[in-house]
């Protein structure tokens, strides 16, 4: 398959180094032209059970040559300048699938205005970028997909034994659970600055989890015992990570809290419901990110 | 006067040193038998405008002896230990009239088992404990007294130009005040690992100040918009200063948050209230407390 990654980060530099090792035909989309220079000079250096070196194409910008996936792995706040981007390299022309893996759900809305088929993906994979062309791959898991619109998209032959690729029915359910999970841990683990396992281990914390998996279950729908279930074997699996927004906040950048307990709190507005816990939480990462 | 005081932390040491200056006759009296011998050895080392060495009578236990006034400035959880040695030593004889300073309002009800005079109090002085026998005053303040019991008993003779004492008409409205500055500054704070000032400065910060301040007036029953104005006025004055909450737990010592949040969630579970942002500051000061 001819695969276009839009996003170097931790995860697009994974995709694009394990999809380029089952062998297809990989192209990475950077936001800076140094980065694309680099990634097609050197490949891609991959850190993880072993060290490899992977060889893909990169570029600084979006074209209209033909593909079969355009896999979008920028952060939610990006998603709409990319959107436009796609809207002008395909206009009128030859269209790939689109694949979309953002955090949240702040990005959904955007979606409708594409007219291309369209998978909307999470993964729990942990992942760190080193630098402009290394990725460190320190929790192995795996990647969820659905359809948002159009025909269910088959991706199980990009799927692998080391990386592989699961279908859900259900974009909405895919997508809230994921969201439940990241409310829960990133603010948290940010602004306690402590790894995920810590929200098991320590009461206190986890009474304040609680409470937040209560309110954005509810403000999404979803079962509450079913989604602290879910929380629960995240942190489980998770222990020894550092959460992105703790990582985030420790180097200075800004986090994706808008994403994430934004979402939550845009949406409680709407429906009039209180959501104290996460409007601390909020307001809190907020105050960190601009000290 | 023959004042003796309980409990030679920062504030102990710091009326010890003053009330001696001032001419009167001071006697710590100190849970460490080390310390105790330490103070009557050295006297109290006060580091303030200028460093001065002030000779006070020191003993490790409370004794019988004919006094004016006895000031408890031990911290909340080891008052209850104290007003049984109280009791112990004035058993049917004299007894002097009392000055309970504490943060919070946690120890109000174990007062009313004493049948002394009693005042209670609060002050805004900055001080920090160097070590066993040295205070650093660094930032002045006021006391402000009260009658819990008894006749107001005047301090006005205690009184000096550059450590005041006020006398306050009303006990509950004077703790009452500094018991919601306390709970809106101090697990902040903490929890941030912020000075005083950043909670005016930072208006995300500022933002979760303002509902815990909403909480507690509304719970203790006083006016929200005063008591606002109220903590403001505190945090510009006291903006460099590091909370004592946040001293405490950078150096790994236990809070006063059950005095000062605990019994504001005390209170709300009695009046069936919900105050969910004094909740999370008090799981997650507990949380970070046992780590």
């Amino acid at each position: 398959m001819r695969i276009s990654i839009i996003g170097a980060g931790a995860i697009g530099l994974l995709l694009g180094t394990n999809f380029s090792m089952s062998g297809h035909e990989v192209t990475m989309i950077c936001h800076r032209r140094e980065q694309a220079e680099r990634l097609a000079a050197n490949g891609i250096h991959y850190i993880g059970k072993t060290r490899k070196n992977v060889c893909i194409q990169a570029s600084s910008r979006l074209s209209a040559e033909p593909m079969d996936l355009l896999i979008v792995a920028v952060k939610s706040p990006h998603v709409s300048s990319i959107i436009e981007q796609i809207h002008e390299a395909y206009r009128g022309g030859f269209s790939p699938d689109l694949l979309f893996i953002q955090n949240g759900m702040g990005h959904i809305e955007q979606l409708s205005t594409l007219s291309q088929n369209i998978l909307v993906g999470v993964l729990d994979h942990g992942a760190i970028k080193r630098d402009d062309v290394t990725v460190e791959h320190i929790g192995a898991g795996a990647i969820r997909v659905s359809a948002f619109t159009g025909l269910p998209n088959d991706l199980q032959h990009l799927s692998m034994k080391d990386f592989p690729i699961y279908y859900e029915k259900d974009w909405y359910q895919m997508l809230a659970r994921k969201l439940i999970v990241n409310c829960a841990v990133n603010p948290l683990t940010g602004l306690y600055r402590v790894q995920n396992g810590s929200l098991l281990t320590n009461a206190r914390f986890y009474a304040i989890m609680r409470e937040l998996v209560r309110e954005s279950s509810r403000v999404l729908g979803l079962d509450f015992e079913a989604s602290l279930n879910n929380v629960q074997s995240v942190c489980e699996r998770t222990a020894l990570n550092t959460s992105s927004m703790l990582a985030d906040l420790n180097a200075g950048r800004s986090t994706e809290i808008d994403a994430i307990t934004g979402f939550i709190l845009k949406r409680a507005e709407v429906s009039g419901s209180d959501v104290p816990y996460s409007r601390f939480v909020f307001e809190s990462i907020k105050g960190l990110e601009s000290r």
